[in-house]
């Protein structure tokens, strides 16, 4: 067991490379740059290949090539970049190739600011590309998250052959504590050989045969798995909610944040808790199904971008049952615990409050 | 009053031209090669400009360039295209420049099927790029409609400074009807001189100033106007509703096959009717919140998309109060009236039905 | 010993797969759609992936990535798609990568005409992209030619760590022909890990590290392997030129349009010949320098090209010794026989010809 | 009359400026980046737009929309992004279009090194994109020269109707000097209305019409041009070239620092001298076609960049009548006068020197 104190976009290279991550493209844009810089030294230490693409198309396309020849690969990005990678997105998906997508995100839309956001939620859970396909999206609040659930992120792609995304953010990025560092694993050799006779998706559309109804079957395997992924994968945490009254939902460094902002808040008498998710899809429907609407008065949804995009699936998984509030920053602002404080006691006051 | 017999990729082109669109960049992906071949034809007519980008990144940028020169520019693609555009389509939204961009959805995700879907909805309506931005989308169901709302989408990118999508598929691109075509308009010389002085986006992110503070002002401004949209942009059409013991939440070609299916069903004895979004964004909630819990026994979305994707707005609309089901075609494959029947006939059977 | 009927794009394609190449990512373009096409129905039974790419850059960089990883690769494109894909060529030929890239062209610039041209021998040969890399060129005109090409292409690739490009045209790439193929060699197993720690260019620019001495070091390598091409490496056919005055200097679909032009004007008694580069790149200069201009009265330089291109390497050969005129046709237009006789006569008649 | 003490590369942005440049798109990349830098605060000075693209294709799109609409426009990169930005450039070739871009020349191939080099030469005059197209390529070397190219650079496109390429380097960018600066000029109010009609890259190729009799036309059209250009718009300089034996072909920041040389070899005894091409292309040929080959016993071409470039075209130039040897540095190294000193006068030995 190995401890080190890292940056976290540092500790999310190591991880990478510490699950066999043996491809690594990517492409300077802050606040990710750490990842691309640390990949640049790290990977050739392991006979892994570092490729520093001269755009993010070029890096995107770059891991399809070395995903579909077996190689377990990573890209990077920011913001603006993920949405350029979004059709490679898309193809990974649709081809059937596992590979892992970091976005830290910063401030949009179109070039915004370098600073962090959390303005892609919607992007990375409900259509980081076209065709309706979807992606495990883990999203950490610590170092140490954003190492296990990096380290995790390549046993979902190879199992389900499909690209998984690390939902981060430019002060989980940016921030340095102590991690704990996994071990290594042999970087496995898969075989794709052989896939395209299955996938309609290895062809040409100029061909002319028909491959709707094999598509369709494709469609639905993929819908499958991803009722597979609600009943299974979904991953959260509950932080103070067994008397809460108020419930904030939150995610990555919104949610750490609140944790400090909730207990000032206990201090003052609220009975405040939080329930964050961890995959930011499969969504945790159930963990705020579940919550008590005669006992919660309110969830609160905090979140650094306006409008609030989470909380399209909090509504969903409440259906109703409990009012749901937001309050966020954004355009890179980040997110203060007196922020929050005020933000929730600005909502709970005008309902007559605690 | 004009009328013609024309197809709807083509009446699209048309009501483009006469709302006063002059540029037009695009490439040829099917199914909607024939909006860049009619404009090709067409534009020289009117003393305005068609390209054949040689990529949808070009094509994008190219209308972005036309439009921050002051000219009423449109791109057309389909689905892998669009998310090629995805980044474009963002800085449009950033940099406050108003475009139309037509969706000739097809089969996905990755390279998909050339043939009709609806599987861009996500997209399109939540995350067409990163940054947390919206576009108003149209959803045409009809040639008319499909000229009706591609002029008025021109007027609505204009109002708004911002991109608008036609989220139209390959059915509705490729069936002719009879339309009325609509008057022509003046090119508008509109002037964004100076625009650059009042949002952050036209800077250099390598500049050390700090602009968060404007670019959250900037992003809590977006946020009004999509607030404005909820209530005074929001489209539908109500179908046989009145009496309606189930309904059809349904869309574009779908929504035009469930009208067939419900006449069918409501032949024998199914009390059903159809709520068509006709903005998919703003989603007309109240549409569908306003069903009577009481009499209706269940919303049944059908797309053409597996799993479905409209479905998660119709429940935030309804909160629980009534329960959704979906049925879907997927993969290419077109929806037909007996598909639809089936599809409905299982759902309701299930339940005890009629 | 295997012979086949089969058209050229396709023979190119089934030399490749005998070559062993097992990653082929393409885009449909017209004149050269028949190498996805088939492709798209052919590695896949050899256990090889087919990949067509959203776009010419999304491409190129596949198989950059399926390159790195060791796999034998190949993308084919026509001009405007050659362009796209440059920077990728470049990163390549930095990163020391073997690829193979076939060109069948058409006329430009810009958009140009789908039909065949010539107009890429400066672009293939000076500057398929930035940086002042070369990378071997082989114009074949016969489909034979093109099957031998190909098949010894994938060796200069691997050999060199280099890419390979091969310059092919509309009229090759259509036109059907036998062809004897050549025996399946196993895919090789190349190792690029380690590669990261001698060449500079597998790194972050981002780096504060110096490189600059290391990529000297690296240019100059280059440089020295591109001697050795000019030795070792050139490959050009002479056609009656023995007792020539007059030698059309002409490659590809030219060069074999010429020979019928010459057999035709030798009739006429016309002492003239043919000196046909097989390397573009390295350019067969030692072909050119050895004319005797006490026998050669003129060099008539014959391209699908206006201006002429590869008129500039046939005068660095010969040094002002024997006067170089050139002739074409270009924008699509195939040369014929007779064009070359006018073309020649015209030529030859002002200076008082035979 | 205004003097400044200014950067090479912000010398660039305000002559642009004073040129009527009112939109510029680009995007950060060393050591380019006070181009946008410059231009992001500058242009909304003027009511001009700035972007900041994310990405070349990007860019390069934006000005060919913008210039297609009638309004003065630039873009700036460095090597990789010149590559990335090819089709883009072939394409506003194609389509006629006017618009500037500087290539602030780094090391390659590849990624390379973000340091100054030459290495884009045969690029930026043979084919910086495929189809044979041409631009007027301008090479600074002191920023006066860079001001008074950039200024005439946007006449030329206008009356070209065509690229023009503004060839800097890293050293010419990143070093300060006083300049006189250009007087403002009015943004010129051009139509391009109706070009589509007379232009066959104003299209689309799935179209069935046949144009090759148009391009063909067109082709000639810009070959003729090109013509005009060789016999009236070649620039040059001479320096101490009068008494000759050597003379040194060299442009940009090595003509700059060969002229330093040059001084220190005079002192020792050596008649050397400098011809400098100030236009790459059209290159002047004729300013080495009339060295008197009874005095200059050797033409030594002085470049950052292995193997040499502009070598070539002055061996088209002298047709063997004078040697040329070549002497460089490359891989981001600037060269120095004692290099060129002991490159010089290590070939100069070689022979018996002076």
């Amino acid at each position: 067991m190995e401890m080190r104190f890292m940056k976290g976009n540092e500790a999310i290279a190591e991880a990478a490379v510490r699950a066999g991550c043996r491809f690594f493209a990517g492409y300077p844009i802050t606040p990710q740059n750490e990842i691309p810089e640390y990949m640049s030294r790290r990977l050739p230490e392991v006979d892994g290949t570092f490729v520093q693409g001269e755009s993010e198309v070029a890096s995107i396309n770059m891991i399809f090539g070395a995903a579909a020849t077996g190689t377990r690969a990573m890209t990077s990005s920011s913001s603006p970049g993920i949405s350029l990678k979004s059709e490679g997105i898309s193809y990974l998906a649709g081809a059937e190739l596992p590979a892992v997508i970091v976005n830290v995100m910063r401030g949009g839309p179109g070039l915004g600011q370098i600073t962090p956001a959390q303005t892609d939620y919607l992007q990375a859970t409900k259509a980081a590309g076209h065709g309706g396909f979807k992606m495990i999206v883990l999203a950490p609040s610590t170092i140490q998250e954003a190492v296990d659930l990096t380290y995790k992120a390549f046993d979902y792609a190879e199992r389900d052959k499909n690209p998984v995304m690390i939902a981060s953010d430019g002060c989980i990025g940016a921030m340095m504590e102590p991690v704990v560092l996994p071990e290594f694993k042999e970087p496995p050799a898969y075989n794709f050989a052989g896939r395209a006779k299955f996938n309609p998706n290895y062809k040409s559309v100029s061909s002319s045969e028909n491959f709707e109804a094999a598509q369709e079957v494709f469609n639905k395997k993929l819908a499958d798995m991803y009722e597979d992924w609600n009943k299974n994968d979904a991953l959260f945490e509950e932080y103070m909610t067994e008397d809460a009254e108020y419930i904030i939902a939150s995610y990555g460094i919104s949610a750490r944040v609140s944790k400090t902002a909730i207990k000032t808040l206990r201090k003052e008498g609220i009975k405040i808790g939080l329930v964050r998710p961890i995959t930011l899809s499969p969504f945790p429907y159930e963990a705020y199904a579940k919550l008590d609407s005669s006992k919660v008065k309110r969830i609160i949804d905090v979140e650094m971008a306006i409008p609030a995009q989470m909380i399209d699936d909090v509504k969903i998984a409440v259906e109703g049952r409990i009012p749901v509030s937001s309050y966020g920053r954004t355009g890179g602002n980040i997110i203060t615990d007196d922020n929050i404080i005020d933000g929730v006691m600005n909502i709970i006051g005008k309902e007559g409050g605690k």
